[in-house]
């Protein structure tokens, strides 16, 4: 039975639900507030997405993408609510049946910033912050903020950046942290490649496909059920799907009913779709085949 | 004085003219045969810019951005007359008023493939080969004419290049001749580069402006004329170059009369201006002022 979204939860470290990737990190938080989703916290794979608050459409294209793809690997995506990449990431994940954390510079009573995608995190994810309730975001909040992105986190992906901002911040904190950092390349005339950029000379991996960071990070997961059951890779499936497509646009829910394909499978289907040019998605949750050029 | 272009010169590893960085790799030809701007060879600074023949838009741009860059440098662009990157890269370093030479598969004269650009290094560049005269482009000679690429240069750019593709092959000698390798990122949905992605994880540098590699390879370049002249930098040269282009589009002559900018200072300023968007270059030679949105 989902809580009331209104109500907020206090843990503290010597409780039994603290994340324990927390322990491993300095100066950890004291207490961190819970509001939504907070079985979220009990699973055993983190992924952060962040990245810029005026992205490129590539950037959000990727970001939403690489989200629904770790989503439906059963990994939480981790970020922090912003305009932009934040927000591609955390509305990818829930598209995608997934959970997401959206960590605040605010308190859960008052995430900032509001929007669309922040009353949906309330609704469908977890708000997760340190501090205590009534506290407004103020500008020192953020780059300490980052450091529980990435504490909470496995891995950080950086999709796009400026040359100075604040996910630079977070790639940093999860370089002292011990966790992985992979940063998105893209066309050098864009200045929101600058940071990803940056990112990678200093050593982060250079990462074209979200694939490669479920597999680095936990082995093969396309063949992989974090739940435990076995998730075959059926290529009938892919036939299947694209049959259904080549008629009509359809719905998650619609490709579910007309293919009988288990929903998680069926997202894989669409992600690998997606991410290879065959699928695209189309207004109103539809998905579409793409039609080659011959 | 020019000499016939339809000439040709065969040079020797004795011969006062024989390339000294050739003597430092493998498998040196025994002979070569020139054609064209032989004076090319004299030079002191080659670097070679290679790529796909499939390539995008802004393969293409960034292959005559970094051509043009290099040659307002005094730099010789090195390359394998093919379409898409490397004719791009003969034509910029050419439009720039610069020297370029083109390593060919086939002999000097059958050069291979025909074409605009190949006409055009013939009449102003230089055509190279190790092959005898009479001998035809066959596919057994492109991955040994690649070591001439790399071996007559200081560094390899590879501007957009599939996973499996020729520029690799040329990157890779670079590599065991101890050449610099440096690769353009891209967006991570362009087949083309998967290439570059590829070097950049192997250890090549992840490169974004020309002026880097001039930099890492022969210290500060916009400020160092190899001619020996004094090339300073004059703040006021952009001011005035930007209120002669705020009323017409003009071609670099017709900007060297109404500036008084010197052509090779005006060639730095202007690709200058390209890489920062300030200036875009409009059909029929034409530069133009590029109106920021407020």
């Amino acid at each position: 039975m989902k809580k009331d979204k209104k109500t907020s939860l206090r843990i503290d470290p010597k409780g039994p639900t603290w994340p324990s990737k927390l322990e491993e990190i300095d100066a950890p938080p004291e207490s961190l507030w819970l509001r939504g989703d907070e079985d979220a916290l009990a699973s055993s794979r983190f992924v952060a997405i962040v990245g810029s608050r005026s992205p490129t459409p590539y950037g959000l294209e990727q970001a939403r993408l690489f989200a629904m793809s770790f989503a439906a690997a059963g990994v939480v995506v981790v970020s922090g609510l912003a305009r932009g990449i934040d927000a591609a990431a955390h509305a990818g994940a829930l598209d995608a049946g997934g959970e997401t954390i959206a960590v605040l510079g605010s308190s859960v009573d008052r995430p900032w910033p509001r929007g669309e995608v922040a009353t949906r995190v309330i609704e469908e994810g977890l708000l997760l912050s340190e501090h205590p309730l009534g506290t407004d975001p103020r500008p020192h909040h953020f780059p300490l903020r980052n450091r529980l992105i990435s504490g909470l986190s496995d891995a950080v992906v950086v999709i796009e950046a400026a040359a100075r901002s604040g996910s630079l911040i977070t790639a940093h904190w999860a370089a002292d942290q011990g966790r992985d950092v992979f940063a998105l390349p893209g066309r050098v005339d864009q200045p929101m490649s600058r940071g990803t950029h940056k990112l990678i000379r200093e050593g982060a991996s250079l990462v074209e496909d979200p694939r490669e960071v479920l597999a680095e990070l936990y082995g093969a997961p396309s063949t992989e059920d974090p739940s435990g059951e076995a998730l075959a890779e059926d290529p009938q499936e892919d036939d299947i799907i694209m049959a259904r497509l080549s008629t009509e646009d359809l719905t998650v829910d619609e490709l579910v009913a007309a293919t009988g394909i288990e929903v998680r499978a069926l997202l894989n289907r669409l992600v690998e779709g997606e991410l290879s040019g065959l699928i695209a998605r189309a207004p109103g949750g539809l998905y579409r085949r793409v039609r080659r050029r011959s």
